[in-house]
């Protein structure tokens, strides 16, 4: 797609992630209503993937043209222990072979929180940057890209010592394999970064995907309180731009975690709101 | 106090925030606590010392030896409304005074989060240092320190667009007013930063006060679920190690808000927890 569509956003462009859809539909469901919706693109949920396997979702896809930008998530390999390791590298390898099955452009890497065996950040992130590099090969050949995907800080506890841009970028430039490992943004988790512009110019054509959805101002927990476009506290025009001057002219993916609204809402409803926001609030 | 404090963490290092046993206490059971566990330092907090006045706080502090490291918290100027300009700043004067009329070595400055009415950070941001530099005067004359403390980046959208120590250095230089303006750091706040060593360590004499507790794994509120120093993730004496090598050799403040918790708790079992967890887990 081209740049020229920056100032009004082409709705070709709408990428619907499966999670914010995630109670309402099954997996085949979802691929219809995205079909009715006139929806081009879809991240899938790897959780849901696992109900009824990944050659199954690849038989669902099959002739419908959707594409498929990613999977998310895999990873969570922050453990000091070795037998832990083996098994969490394992389970991640699983996931890159998911990714080939579906046709997923990449897989949404999630690094782990950290561990209260060793709550040393700075020798935690030296593993998990480790166990990637070890993975170079194994994505490579199976024709898979990597999305290191920052997740907020408040996440540091539990789900990624990923945090920044910046970190981001940093691992990258360690890992010297930009065939393999991009960057995925999401607003939601770098809003708030003072570095976020010269980062985001830093990553440049490493940012593989961009995720949409908003802050509430009332965000009642951690992972599942995100809020649709337009009803929290983040510029994602202003962040939309930066990501768009830093080379990025593919999908924007709606990815709403929402347990006390959007995912007990009509998921028609839901999706029919996502397209009028794509258009005023991203 | 002497840097040899630094391996074992001398008792008479040990400074309680009121906010602690805010729900078990008023001000004057709170001074009265604090003499009868022998803790010679205490932080105030405002919204408290509100109910009765500065003035009674002061005549309740006369005579107990006790150091009042800073009153907490004042700020919230994040406004683009010219008349909640001028509203907001008044009342950051008064703070000041009210931190004068206890004798408090400091204020603890907590930003404002983002105004609905101007999402952008970067113009907010500047907002807030402009208005800052603008009371440089007012809490000099005071004789009073504005301690520039860096929130959680989840407090973005309701507290804080001072997220991170970077950028209380930045605004340090910018201020160029070392005399007034220095920086808190807590370690809730700033415990998942890449940035930290390098950042502390560029702070130097700039860090005015030190704050410790502990984030939970299982977080679940923004604001007031923090943990006991042992009780969650963060590698506490790691960031001390940091914060005493950047030159820091005060009083080492327990600040922990806890409304599933420690609030429920007898206060004087709090305190003598707080005591033994000084010596284990700081």
């Amino acid at each position: 797609m081209s740049p020229a569509a920056k100032s009004k956003l082409d709705e070709r462009r709408l990428c619907l992630h499966q999670v914010t859809v995630l109670q309402q539909w099954s997996t085949q469901q979802f691929i219809d209503g995205m079909q009715r919706h006139g929806i081009g693109a879809v991240a899938l949920w790897r959780d849901k993937l696992r109900e009824v396997g990944a050659a199954e979702v690849a038989r669902m896809l099959k002739g419908t043209g959707l594409a498929v930008t990613s999977l998310c998530a895999a990873g969570l390999i922050t453990t000091p222990d070795p037998q832990e390791t083996v098994a969490a590298i394992d389970e991640l390898k699983r996931a890159i072979d998911d990714t080939a099955a579906v046709g997923a452009g990449s897989l949404m890497f999630v690094a782990g929180g950290i561990d209260p065996r060793d709550k040393n950040l700075e020798s935690t992130r030296k593993r998990v940057l480790d166990r990637l590099a070890g993975l170079t090969h194994y994505a490579r050949a199976a024709g898979i890209k990597i999305a290191l995907e920052p997740l907020h800080p408040m996440t540091c506890g539990l789900r990624s010592v990923l945090n920044s841009t910046k970190t981001a970028n940093d691992w990258c430039d360690v890992l010297r394999a930009d065939d393999v490992f991009g960057i995925a943004i999401d607003t939601y988790a770098v809003w708030w970064d003072h570095d976020l512009e010269r980062e985001l110019m830093r990553a440049g054509k490493r940012i593989i995907n961009f995720h949409v959805d908003d802050w509430l101002s009332d965000t009642q927990d951690l992972r599942l309180d995100r809020g649709m476009m337009g009803d929290g506290l983040i510029d994602i025009p202003g962040i939309r731009s930066m990501v768009e001057a830093a080379g990025y002219d593919s999908y924007v993916e709606v990815e709403i975690f929402s347990q006390r609204n959007w995912w007990k809402r009509d998921a028609d409803e839901v999706i029919r709101i996502v397209k009028e926001r794509f258009q005023t609030a991203v």
